[in-house]
Order: structure tokens, then C-alpha cells, then sequence
């Protein structure tokens, strides 16, 4: 628990209403791997944070920083090797169609450089998003906002939204999985048929690749391939936002690898620096270099040599510690264990490798969402040094989402707690 | 010089197009203060560079960056002493009417932001710029860009400009100092009526503080203030863009202090970090909360202990090496050697402290802007191992702006260089 004093100042020096995490705001001191210390001199397992992917405190990438920050940190309007190698190497993990990047300093900025993208290569200015999603806070990329009430009752006449594709809460009862593919690939010609109607020309969709915001639904089998093929007959362009979903956390470098679609623009961030500000977009070198000729973009801090570094020590942490391997084999122990419990709140369980969803009703008669009853279990956490998060439309959704070098050992800590936090938050029907 | 593989495996991996300094670009390998090395092995004196305020390779910041990467780097959302702390070193620095602050990546970023706050705090969209600006590569704030000819055509609905208030290309010939400031906010009031008679609610004016893009005018005395003026009388806010005036800069610590006008809401980036991506936007606690309130703006990289190790290892350097008093003796040094040079197409020598513009023509008579003399010079000045850069509405303006740790012996070397580069580059019209 933070004293008084700096809540007070933190208030008066950021505005008040600044989001905070707990109702009493941890005050954090240091972190080491997947731990995080506070003032207090408390130590919490840390299962919500994403950025710092390698570890709290990642020798090999402060290193790095320093390194280069010692020797050479300038624009990108002079060569420099370190960059170009680092571009070739991230590129070097993704599908063969992504040729060239473009770097930023956050995933706005990344989501900014993909509406562009998009919008000159196709001449378009309407974009289709999901009615559960949020892409980044600048005025362009918050009108796809649809995670909050923002955007809700006037949405912007060129972001149009189609309902989050899911087996959890489907569309319409009664139908077969294939059945409820068709019926939200039926949601997106419905939205693109709106622009054409409304003589707003048609630049494409963009989505997580994991809908992590959406609360990580099990999306319908073929949705996401049947959704690009439907924006590429259309003349759209389809942009997976990787910014969650990239860097192993699905078990995969990529999430767009967990179901197999084809995106084609992607947009990378968070943990792409281990907490130094750096994102990117890639997709072919013709449409990379479409948007510069155009836009002329340039970034003063972007596609750095520090940036470069950073990363570069980052994807070299991912490899030599085949974090892959293991954010695919922990998360799957993560998932048996969540399986196993039995709680009339716990409804369902989803999501890929380190990234998973527990979904918080008031029942399992009704399945009504219960975000209140969600933001007890975090607290119940919170209570027994764990730190997890709520996602999704309704944030009923308990978010597990450590940093990647989460292990086993790790995992079940996390088990043993969540199993006994929520025994003491009884599903609030049952409570009522 | 770049061998052609780099060369190609640059413009491969980020697309052709992107933007380089110089047909023949600069390999950098490393950086020391004000100096630049090559891979050829070349030294050049940095006279470009404003992000490393603080000397490329600056020891302190990068083992500032290494010692919080090693301890702590987290998001926003939980406590932290050092950003806390961080944030009232700065706002110690400012006006007393800048109570708050919020942080961002880029300077972009902090455009939005203050955008946002502007808009937000009036209850209107208008905002007026000038007709040679450029404030940041979103979509929102390129609406505001005039350097180019983009937005020239047809700008949008929401973005007005006026001329550039200047006294060396002013508006109307003949007029008194007085008159011209007087015409200037004329043009202004004309925006704001355009606006009322477009029913575009106002909500304020964004200039740079030394209008550094713009080509460093000298400002007529009085329009700053009397623009604060007549934009609050409007119901406007006034956002001074300090991305590149501030941080002693000019010789001040901000660049609203070389003419004694006060705006509302205040926007730092670039030497910030000396390279690491930070930016932010400093107004009164309410302005500040009220944004906090409505956006519920959250920035995942911002604020965090690592931006805050960075940005206040970049003040201990300015305050213990004295910089500001030191960027303004120097600049006084630069400035008295430029103005003692003669060349028929140096027409203009002004700006301030280590910011300086150079006018270049074609000749005394016409004062016809050179954009391409000024390309010949900077070319000329590579050839001697000084970078340098052009600015402007025309571009015309030759760009002196190093690193703040530039000293007499950096200037006086960089004034040989000039007077006998200049020799070398005889004025358009004389040669013709």
C-alpha cells in the first residue's frame, strides 16, 4: 500500500482520474523476472503484464540499451546497421508476404501507420473493426473504440463494427459451428455492403488476431481466413493488430498463426522492446513503400538504433530461451489446471499459450456476465500476491497474461491461489 | 558513404522512399558529444541534432536507462516514486499555471494530447495553425500540416491557418512593426469569425513558441501575446509546441520565454529523453484532470520508471552543466560570427540561443527564397565535415541547431567551415 503522500502527489503532478490499478494502488520498487516488489517490501507474482515479456528487469535487454545508448542513438535518416539487421530479422519470423517495416514508438502510432497503410493502397477510408474492440487512444484509431461506451450511440460514418465472432455467446442460439461462421462472415458483407451504400469506399478490417479485448473468444472455425477473403473481394485490405497477440504470447511468434489466416498488414508493439517504446508495421514492400511515398512519414524516435537494440535483445531472449516452446507448454498446464476447477461463476476457459480467459458469471444457469464478481477474484488475488487483470466486453473476463518467462513452477503458485480466491468469492447469484 | 548493400538491404526491409539525409546517406557507427563518426571512418561535427541534447553517448542518461531497466520499468497503472518525482522536477521548471502532466511517446502524441484537452476543455473543434507548420505525422495532426503542400488544396473543415507572423517576408510592405502586428492578429481574428460563420466551434490556436518550422522567424513583438489574447476573448485555449524549443533550447528552458507570452497547455518531446522516446503536455491541474476525466487516456510505454530515469538525467545534465546559460553565450557567439559574414544570398541571420536560421536567397535584391543554394551549401558543409540542415516555409532556411553541449571552440569551428563553404556556393543569380 502506497502512503498517503504520494497518491496525493501522484494526483495533483497526472490529474486526478488517472487509471490506477487497485482501489489501494500497489507502489512498486523493483522487478525480477515474473516478480514485482513493492514499498511495502511485498512481493506479487506477476500474471497480467505483457510488456515486459523477458523478465522484469531483463539483464540481457538493459544491457543492450546501454550499450547502444553509449555509442550511437539517432533518427533513422542515416544508415545504420544495427537497425537494417534488426528489420531483417524480425522480418525473417513472420510469413514470407511481410518484406519490409515500418517503426513507431507505440501501438497507436503502429495502428495509426496501418489505417494509412491501407487506406492509400485501396483509395478506401472505411474501416471495419469488432463492436468489443479498442486499437489505441489517438483521435483516428479511438473512433474504432468500441470496447467502452465511447463511439457507442454515433459511431464515425467510416469505422463500421460487426459483432465479436464467438462460440461463448454466439449471435444466435441453436446453430452449428459452421453455421455460426457463416453467419458472422454474413455480419461483414452486411457492413461492407453499408459503406458502399453510404458511398464510403472500402480500405478493410482490422482485428487481433486473438480478439484479445474481445475477451479472447473462441472464435468460430474459418472465420478470421473467410473474413480476408470476403475484405480482398470487397478490393479491402485485412490488418491483424498484433500488438497483444505478437512475440510468442499465443505459443506462436504470431497469433495470426493460431488460426491460419492471411493477413496483410500487421501491426506489432508492446512487448516488442521489453518496455523501451518501439512498435512497427509490416506488410509487402509495396505497400510499405506506397505509404512512404504518400505519407513521407518520419518518426524522430522511431526505427532507432536504441530501438533496434532493445529489440534485437529481446528476440534473441525469445530464441535462446525458446520461449515458444515453453509459453506453449506452460500455458497448456495453465489451461489443464483452470479446467480442472469447479465453481458455478467459472464458465469458461479460453485463449492461447500465456494468454488466457476466464470467463465470470453470476450463474451457470443464466450466464450473465458478473464484471463485478470478476473484480473481486482480482482483488481475492491481489490478497493472496498474485496480480491478474479483467478483459473483454462485459469485463467479466479474468485475464492471465504474464510475462513469457513464466514457468511451471510459476503456474502453479497461480493455481493453488485462484483456486483458493475463489472459493472465497462465491458466484454473486449464490452470494444474493 | 554507405556501401550500395546496406544501401539496398535499407530501403528492401523499410521501403523505398523512406527518408534519408543526402544522396549519398551516412553510414554512423558511433557518437561522442557533438560528433558523429562514419563507417568510412569519418568524423563530423553534429550541427543537426536536437533529440541528444545532451551529447550523443551521454553517459549519465544511458546509465540512468540501464540502472531503471535493471530495477523497474512497468506501466502507469501502479506507483512510482521516481515518476512522481520526475514530474515535479519538470513542472518546477515551468510557469507556475502548469500544475499537471501527462506523459506520451512522441511528440505526435503529445499533439494529440493537447488536442484533445483543448477540444475537450471548450466544447469545440476548430483549431488554428499556421500556413508553414508542421506539428506531427497522426492523422489528426496532419490535418494541421502546412509546410508541405498537403491539406494546401483543401484543408479540412477544422484546421485554419494564418500567415506566419514574420518581420523579414512580412504580409504588406511599408508597414511600421507595430502595424504588422497589429495586421497579423487581424488574420486571426478572420480565422476565428471563419469559423463562427462555419458554426465550428472554437477551440483554440497551436503554434511552435520560435515557430522553428515555420523558418525561425523574428516574430513582431507583441503578436504572441496578443494572439493569448485574442483566443482566450474567442473562448480558445493556446497550445505552445515546445517538441522542439523547449529544454533550453533557446537559451531559456522554454521557448514561450523568449517572448513572455503563456499559453495554456504546453507540448515537450524530442531532446527530452536525449533519445528516448518521452513526450508530454504540461497545463493547469483542472485542464489536465478534465482530459483525464473524459479520454480516460491510458499510454502503455508512458509514464513508466524508465522514461522518468531518462528524462531526469537529461535535466541533471542541463542544470549541472549550466546548459542554458551555456546554450546562450554560445548561440550569442554563433549568431555575432554569422551576422559578420557577407555573401549576396545570406540575407537573414536570427533565432535563438543554439537554434539559429540562415536565410538564403538568390539574390539581395529580390530576396527570392534558394532552396536549392541552401541544398548546395549543406552539401558543401558535409564535404567539410559539418552536418547541417534546411528549414522553412520555402526551405530555404539553413538549419543551426546542435547539440546543446555545443561549445565556442564547436562554433568557431562550424563558422570556418561556413564562411568558407558560402565562398564555394556563390548566390544563385551571381552565378547565373
Amino acid at each position: 500500500m502506497a502512503p498517503d503522500g504520494l497518491r496525493a502527489r501522484h494526483d495533483r503532478i497526472l490529474g486526478d482520474a488517472t487509471p490506477l490499478f487497485y482501489d489501494e494502488p500497489l507502489e512498486l520498487t523493483e522487478g525480477d523476472g515474473v516478480w514485482l516488489h513493492t514499498a511495502d517490501g511485498d512481493r506479487y507474482l506477476d500474471v497480467y503484464n505483457n510488456v515486459p515479456c523477458v523478465g522484469h528487469g531483463n539483464t540481457r535487454v538493459a544491457e543492450a540499451m546501454y550499450q547502444q545508448a553509449r555509442t550511437l542513438n539517432v533518427h533513422s535518416r542515416y544508415l545504420h546497421q544495427g537497425v537494417i539487421e534488426y528489420g531483417e530479422r524480425l522480418l525473417g519470423l513472420h510469413h514470407d508476404q511481410f518484406e519490409s517495416v515500418v517503426f513507431a514508438c507505440s501501438g497507436s502510432e503502429a495502428i495509426e501507420i496501418a489505417l494509412m497503410m491501407a487506406r492509400g493502397a485501396t483509395g478506401g477510408r472505411g474501416i471495419i473493426g469488432t463492436d468489443a474492440t479498442y486499437h489505441g487512444n489517438t483521435e483516428e484509431v479511438s473512433k474504432l473504440t468500441r470496447l467502452s461506451s465511447v463511439n457507442a450511440s454515433s459511431p464515425h460514418p467510416e469505422f463500421r463494427s460487426i459483432p465479436t465472432p464467438q462460440l461463448f455467446r454466439p449471435l444466435a442460439p441453436g446453430l452449428t459451428d459452421t453455421e455460426l461462421t457463416a453467419l458472422y462472415l454474413s455480419e461483414l458483407e452486411t457492413q461492407i455492403a453499408a459503406f458502399e451504400a453510404d458511398g464510403v469506399g472500402f480500405a478493410g478490417m482490422i482485428a487481433c488476431s486473438i480478439m484479445a479485448n474481445e475477451g479472447l473468444p473462441r472464435i468460430p472455425a474459418g472465420f478470421m481466413e473467410g473474413a480476408v477473403e470476403l475484405v480482398h473481394e470487397a478490393g479491402g485490405l485485412f490488418i491483424a493488430d498484433e500488438v497483444q497477440a505478437g512475440f510468442a504470447r499465443s505459443g506462436r511468434w504470431w497469433g495470426y498463426q493460431t488460426s491460419g489466416f492471411e493477413p496483410d498488414i500487421v501491426a506489432m508493439g508492446k512487448p516488442m522492446g521489453n518496455g523501451l517504446p518501439v512498435s512497427g508495421v509490416t506488410a509487402s514492400h509495396e505497400l510499405v513503400s506506397g505509404f512512404r511515398r504518400t505519407r513521407r512519414y518520419f518518426n524522430t524516435y522511431a526505427g532507432s538504433p536504441l530501438q533496434a537494440a532493445a529489440g534485437n535483445a529481446v528476440l534473441e531472449e525469445i530464441e535462446s530461451g525458446d520461449l515458444v516452446s515453453q509459453v506453449s507448454r506452460v500455458g497448456a498446464h495453465l489451461r489443464a489446471g483452470l479446467d480442472a476447477l469447479e465453481h458455478p461463476a467459472l464458465a469458461d476457459v479460453r485463449g492461447h499459450g500465456l494468454f488466457i480467459g476466464v470467463e465470470w458469471v453470476t450463474d451457470p444457469d443464466s450466464n450473465t456476465p458478473d464484471p463485478d464478481g470478476a473484480a473481486r477474484v482480482v482483488e481475492a488475488m491481489r490478497q493472496r500476491g498474485i496480480l491478474m487483470g479483467q478483459a473483454g466486453q462485459h469485463r467479466n473476463v479474468l485475464k492471465v497474461r504474464p510475462p513469457l518467462v513464466f514457468n511451471d513452477e510459476h503456474a502453479d503458485l497461480f493455481l493453488d491461489a485462484f483456486s483458493d480466491a475463489i472459493d472465497a468469492v462465491p458466484a454473486t447469484s449464490v452470494r444474493a
